[in-house]
């Protein structure tokens, strides 16, 4: 390798004296650019907000509006210590900034990266080009694909560029001549995403399905026209499906001999060199050469987001030389199949260049045998130089508006601007030649945090993502991941698992109480809401006896129960959070057929249950041990709390086991006694969360499980002296009526009854006139109709700024008709059915009562007919005074409502009696800090979906007719089943009294469990 | 000075040189207590057990019980970080220990510190001192004095003491010959505190009048028999009253001439130069000789613990070297006045000796013209070296039993194992002579924690015992300082204040709704309880269109108090706090006459009344800051709190200015507004309240004055669908009516109600058969009797195990008939009259109840014939069933429950329906454990008494039929009257997010005022 190393250093010095001699700035615009890049290089703060700001900018269309987000990104800005650092004054900055100018200037900046508006823009740009002996790529930029009417026109507009650049580059020669008939002059790359909308990484067949008849007439014509085409790659999510695409593809006979097709690798993933090595074996089956466009990566903080937020471990390389490196090894990968694939290095960096030089010297094959990708726009000097050297050089070349082309000029101010970048090093940081050469294997750090190259085990935190080291072991709180569907084998385990629960079909579940199992001789049965003559299970209706044998018991439990450690019961919902890590797909299969639930609404079911269980675990480590409350001479006084006494969990179908395990496990962990009695529909997923609880060793009587209908035992536990403690999540109806009836306290009672009320939402998203549209129609669609709308959190009223109503509007419809709908025993469903008969007919019911009172915008056709299918509706020209304005629809139900302006906004928001969830879609500070301010909901959301509350991170729950204020997963919510109890010692004796407070002893503070009343 | 110093080391020398010549260890019993103090002094731990066994150990007569304490107190120990160090283990320590051995042991010890039991068998020890040449002052060791009965028995023992000694020393002459007139042979302490049981620091003028009659006698026979009589000192609280005594008493014509008495002088005290001046003023006018024995004060520990409790400033300088400065600056006070006074110097210190040596040479007084005392049993070798070198030695000489010479015992221990006593340094750490002689004004330190000499001011904290550094500013929080009415200008301040309350009798109070006065044509009269027949004020009567007035503006007014950032609102709170400290007497004299109230329970009501808005204000700033929920890359959540609404509070008459202030601070700082209901029998108190938060600037609508009859207006409140939050402290049977009226959900209601509930208790104090009965009975008898029993937290069943009963009730009964009952306008008051006339015929009803189910062992006799002065009562044979053991009577009225065990304790004191305060007197580890955990109560108190809770300290309140487990002056109670809400932003656009997370802008959370319901 050293000899290597060597003629590394030597091409790479090549390189640089080519470059020196022509002292061209790498910012080769001048002024607004070159001083915003210099200044964002030095202050962080000052970079994010630039960049913010240019990415509103496109959608800006009022001069007042541009100059007034100038104003709200860099406002206070010189008060910032960052900005301070830099001694640089925005203030001094900006004033002769007028909104014209700065549109010039951002334009002048996009247009520095994107070659054309179209392809007859384009072509201007590909002859200057084409002078200068080098090549092109042209790339399609858009909007993100958020309908199917989008995706059709992205097709066409592809089409046409190719015809074009057909058209227009006739006669064209290969510039290096050698070679050449391995490299067509016509470049085309595809963005794979922007041909389907509905791509799911858990269903990459039933995308490939949809693409493979929209590319194929595309590919053949490029065929005919003797064009390259090339598959781009973008966020991991899609890479799987991508790759799948590809060589289905090209593997039909009519493509089978097309050496002209490449796709992208990119080094920047742990998955690369085995996804190259697929590829090659892939080739080398089909037998006829194809290209492979070898990039690190374009989407590094993304992935990194992405994963840290579902707690993935990061599918990306977290250290800069490690993608480097595998960007070396997976180009002599290449060079070493040579003889079946055509190896194009996408770098900017000089060292990744050198190196493919180098070995593929070392390999004999010659120079015109690959070539270098660089990107229009950037570093000019280094692809003069390599022209000069006698390599192919192609540029990537985007063509495309300003608006859709702002995301794409972000990530490349971000790249000229990163730490860790090639081109800030060389050019603004003018670091030496000997260390931009460096062996990147050299520049990996042994303490760099590179994190399991798998997911966590269950219940344990990522040791590399590890809390603060000062936090007490236990006191640190994590999420569990979420199932990953990008991985094929989450994708089969699922299938198993579906296919095991349809074998279930039928079984019976009889009540537990006392840790005995109880048959009343009565059965409910649950049904496959997506074909209801199919019984998921029978489970055993409760009556009255069964109610008071299960409160004796609860009683009875909690004298021991009330006295075991805060430690040992927090571990019981360790083992339950193990457990159904442990059955996470076979909870997810029964509850995808007991109440419908698409794959990762099951999935993020079972995952919140699952957090719910490690939260209060942690939380009631913290809260059991006793804290002074004060620190005073001669006394120790300690503040710690006792449970209540025996607890009624009532839950709701919708969340089978994260809202029943949520109640429950409070419950418990904080040493109450529970009855639990889940909601009829969801009876089943009760069952086996009892079955859960049981297998972790929860002790006789602790958990009792009491299905059966909330008329018969609901209000009879409710009104039971001995019950003190009510934990409700429901309709608003039967909420109030437990709240009222729990206000009275009856004879022998020994507590006042507390109740923990979670009711229902009517929540209202607002769109800005500034909103990103591509998050905000994705986000709302997903808030408005992922399960069906049957989330409390769901999106019910969108409300719409007329200023950007039109644009809104047209694209949400096209995407609410692109949404699946269907059975959700197939993946990639985004509307299953509703839960039952009664809520189907009671959501038709409203979906006419609106269309007396609004009009219907969108109603999905073709949905099933077997099962309790409701077509998603959107209404327009709702009145805010409307029922289908006011009321819970708990469906796939929206109504839009237009308003003049933000205040109109709020007050329309805010109108309702509920105040649950709420969001907003915006890029203005101002009006941002103004909703975070003002929407009256217990869940504000600015720039995401309204729904998909995470443990931990978001409290969850609303006020006013939503709920008590309780907030699952908050860290408040445990103290409502506690109560608060101070013990006070005199510590001081004759006047003496030890300085130092002795430690408590914690583990006596436990309620006697048996009381007299 | 320096030509002194030179003086002092010589002298100090000689002394250390005389000492060395006998190499007489110090510790000259050897063997266990050689052992035991070489651990202490290495083991801080080990020695506070080691005190605290020998502390209980002769209060333990059964030989198990003996061991099972001493295993209790050692149980784990060498588990303690602390013994590891020492390298030592109890475990090898203590197994030869048997119950015998040990209390022979322990009994040794006590001998060598006590100098006999009684007059006849300190005898011995005298002659043998004689001699010595070594002469003595005899002390009686008593228990606390508790009683009348008690204070007799002492003056009794204290006059055959003086009999006992003058007889037998008959013929004794001064050893050293010269100046024996100034220094009789027989030389009597006394301890002023054993002579009168109800001496009250706030009524120094009562104490004196009650001790002057009894110690005449005593005097003028010792004047006969020639004794020299000095007057000892003890803690702070009694300093100045006995101060007043001495120069009364002899003042008087028959002791006027009397030059043999003599009292001592603390240099601990900031107080003693002054004292010791006005002490020398006041003997020079009286023109006859007496005694001054300066020591530096024995209560170190207790003062500056007490200090620290009361938030007073130290009384005791808080370094040694300081105290040691100060006794050589009143040594040389008393020397430079020879003339009049003869100096005593009650010190072990060498230097200390060597200075007043010194001194004295340098003024040419004789050696035989003052003398040195020294303690019994301690410090042999230097008591040999000063009568050797020609100076006078007397030893002071404990004599009494072994139960109540414990306490004296320990002080010992504690001064011979001090860090920072002279004879550690010199006796077991051989510190040089140069070290010990060093001025002790060269060791204070300038960073030293002097506390400034005066209160603090209101509303800020002691800058020298301020919070963590770390903490944000406004952060910290500190209790307000009692009035502490040792001072006379205290007492003064009260007694002008009552006048002026007095003056003010019959004034009119308006209603004030949004800020205007308002009439209503009714008033209702507020009586003197001591006097029904003087109107104390008259308050509008509020009626239903007032209420809804009232709603109407607070409503009003939630739109910008609800926006009001969270740090103006606390500061208002700050500024009520403010004003309630400057108009704190005159707060504490209405409610003398008001509500019946004792000085120091007014003061304590005013006190607990600033702390509520001190702490809430503290509170609402750290809630009031938005809290990242969870650190996640792309996302910024953040929870904080919104107000609820209009709440209405609801308080009682017992705590007139704390808890209503309590209630409506924290619903008012949580940017609530509030309808203020105050309790009938304190309107007037109510009404200075409301004066009190408009001085503030409270802004109009926030707080609305509403007194009137609950039967009219206030369930029309708690049922107004705008009042959505209620606070009540009352009650039991208007609590429940409340809580379940609140339950019901009303038309146009926008959110649930939520009722912060805080009702009665029956508490209970379990008396163990170890218990320290000093603290016991005084405690009890204040916890039942303190304002008339009219606390909810006040004592209602004393529950005595059997072992220990009849001791117990002999003192208490005692102890009950000594209590001062009379009208509050006085100072020194224990019992005033209860509140009205309703309260007086219920309470004297329960006692007739009482009668037929129990005995009375005490009623009061001479109550006062006006008013509603109940006699204090206690019955015993109490069933637990019965009803005086069952119901709140809220009066001045115990039962006392004979017990079996601990077992049948806690099932007794746990058998009721409430749960509010519980109290234990004990001194065994394992019981005080089981205590803690056991005993069911929201506040349990462990050797002290169970009322009196402060804010923050002892977060108070109950459940079960006591309340909601609300915790008033707790870290949760703000909580309830607050709205969670969450705030999530996604804050990642197009694939890029900060780092790091920006400050939240805290200022804008704030909730829109005006919502459509």
């Amino acid at each position: 390798m050293s000899s290597l190393q060597g003629v590394i250093e030597r091409r790479g010095q090549r390189i640089f004296d080519l470059v020196d001699q022509y002292p061209e700035s790498i910012f080769t615009k001048a002024g607004f650019y070159q001083k915003m890049m210099g200044i964002s290089m030095r202050d962080e703060t000052f970079k994010i907000q630039m960049f913010r700001f240019v990415d509103v900018l496109a959608s800006l269309r009022r001069s007042d509006d541009i100059v007034e987000h100038l104003r709200e990104y860099f406002h206070g800005m010189n008060g910032f210590v960052p900005m301070m650092q830099t001694g640089l004054r925005v203030a001094g900055f900006f004033p002769w900034l007028t909104a014209s100018i700065l549109r010039r200037n951002v334009s002048g900046m996009a247009r520095q990266f994107i070659a054309g508006k179209d392809g007859a823009d384009v072509m201007k740009t590909l002859r200057k080009k084409r002078r200068q002996k080098i090549g092109f790529t042209v790339d399609l930029l858009g909007e993100a694909v958020v309908s199917e009417k989008e995706a059709d026109e992205y097709a066409a507009r592809a089409s046409e560029l190719l015809e074009t650049l057909a058209r227009e580059t006739r006669g064209w020669t290969d510039p290096l001549g050698k070679n050449a008939e391995l490299f067509p002059v016509v470049n085309l790359s595809l963005k794979i995403s922007a041909f389907y909308s509905q791509m799911d990484p858990a269903a990459p067949e039933e995308a490939i399905a949809h693409l493979v008849p929209k590319l194929r007439p595309i590919l053949r014509r490029a065929k005919e026209l003797g064009v390259f085409v090339n598959f781009d790659m973008e966020s991991y999510a899609q890479k799987n499906a991508t790759l799948d695409l590809f060589q289905q593809l090209f593997t039909e006979p009519e493509f089978k001999d097309w050496p002209h097709v490449g796709i992208v690798i990119q080094a920047y993933l742990r998955d690369a060199e085995r996804d190259l090595h697929d590829l090659i074996e892939w080739g080398r089956r089909r037998g006829t050469r194809f290209a492979v466009r070898l990039v690190k990566g374009a989407y590094w903080d993304y992935e990194k987001i992405v994963s840290n937020q579902n707690r993935w471990s990061a599918p990306v390389f977290l250290q800069k030389p490690e993608s480097d490196a595998n960007f070396e090894l997976c180009t002599r990968i290449l060079l070493d199949n040579e003889s079946i694939v055509t190896a194009a290095f996408g770098t900017h960096n000089v060292r990744s260049m050198a190196h493919a030089m180098a070995y593929a010297e070392e390999k004999g094959i010659e120079k015109t045998r690959f070539e270098f990708q660089l990107l229009y726009g950037m570093a000019g000097p280094i692809k003069r130089a390599l022209v000069e050297m006698g390599y192919r050089v192609r540029e990537y070349s985007p063509v495309g508006e300003l608006l859709p082309g702002m995301s794409y000029l972000v990530r490349r101010l971000l790249e000229n601007t990163s730490n860790e970048g090639f081109l800030r090093a060389k050019f603004a940081e003018n670091l030496s030649p000997a260390q931009l050469l460096r062996d990147p294997n050299d520049l990996i750090t042994s303490n760099g945090r590179i994190p399991p190259p798998v997911e966590t085990p269950p219940g344990q935190s990522h040791s590399a993502d590890g809390a603060d080291q000062e936090t007490p072991p236990g006191d640190s709180y994590q999420n569990a991941p979420l199932i990953n569907f990008v991985h094929p084998q989450n994708q089969e385990q699922m299938r198993a698992a579906l296919r095991q629960a349809r074998a279930g079909f039928g079984r019976q579940y009889p009540l537990v109480i006392n840790g005995e199992k109880v048959t009343t001789g009565k059965w409910m049965k649950s049904l496959n809401p997506s074909a209801p003559n199919e019984v998921v299970g029978e489970v055993a209706e409760a009556g009255i006896p069964e109610a008071d044998r299960a409160v004796e018991a609860a009683q009875a439990a909690f004298a021991g129960w009330s006295r075991t450690p805060a430690e040992e019961r927090a571990k019981l919902l360790e083992r339950v959070a193990a457990g159904m890590e442990r059955r996470r797909f076979e909870l997810s299969a029964v509850e995808v057929y007991e109440v419908g639930k698409a794959w990762e609404e099951a999935d993020g079911d079972i995952r919140e249950a699952i957090d719910f269980c490690l939260f209060y675990a942690q939380q009631m480590r913290i809260l059991g041990r006793p804290t002074l409350t004060q620190h005073v001479l001669g006394e120790e006084s300690y503040q710690h709390y006792w449970p209540r006494g025996v607890a009624l969990v009532v839950a709701p179908w919708n969340f089978p086991i994260a809202i029943l395990t949520g109640m429950v496990s409070a419950a418990i962990v904080t040493g109450n006694t529970v009855i639990m009695k889940p909601a009829e529909p969801s009876s089943v997923t009760g069952a086996l969360l009892m079955e859960m609880f049981e297998e972790a060793g929860v002790p006789r009587g602790v958990l009792n499980y009491l299905p059966g209908h909330g008329s018969v035992i609901g209000q009879h536990l409710v009104d039971h002296p001995q019950v003190v403690m009510i934990a409700f999540t429901g309709s608003r109806e039967v909420g109030l009526r437990i709240w009222e009836s729990a206000g009275k306290t009856r004879p022998g009672q020994p507590e006042l009854k507390r109740v923990v009320c979670e009711m229902g939402g009517k929540n209202a998203i607002i769109v800005d006139s500034d909103a990103d549209l591509d998050e905000t129609i994705a986000d709302c669609i997903y808030s408005a109709f992922g399960y069906q709308g049957q989330k409390c959190s769901a999106l019910s009223r969108l409300i719409v700024l007329e200023e950007n109503y039109d644009r809104v509007m047209e694209r949400l419809l096209a995407a609410a008709a692109s949404i699946r709908v269907g059975n959700p025993e197939e993946p990639g469903i985004t509307v299953g059915p509703v839960v039952d008969e009664r809520a189907y007919k009671r959501i038709l019911e409203m979906i006419e009562i609106g269309k007396k009172e609004a009009t219907v915008a969108f109603q999905a056709k073709n949905v099933p007919n077997d099962g309790y299918f409701v077509p998603p509706t959107i209404f327009t020209s709702v009145k805010p005074d409307a029922r289908i304005a006011r009321e819970e629809i708990f469906g796939p139900v929206l109504s839009v409502i237009k308003v003049r302006d933000l205040d109109q906004a709020l007050e329309v928001a805010n109108s309702v009696d509920y105040a649950l969830t709420g969001g907003f879609f915006s890029r203005s500070p101002a009006n941002i800090e103004r909703v975070k301010a003002e929407l009256v909901a217990g869940n504000v959301y600015i720039n995401r979906s309204c729904t998909g509350a995470v443990v931990g991170r978001h409290p969850f729950g609303g006020f006013k007719m939503s709920g008590g204020g309780t907030k699952a997963g908050g860290r408040d919510y445990l103290l409502q089943f506690l109560i608060p109890r101070i013990v006070t010692e005199n510590i001081m004796r004759h006047g003496f009294a030890p300085e130092e407070t002795p430690r408590f002893r914690a583990e006596f503070l436990v309620r006697p469990g048996e009381r007299k009343s």
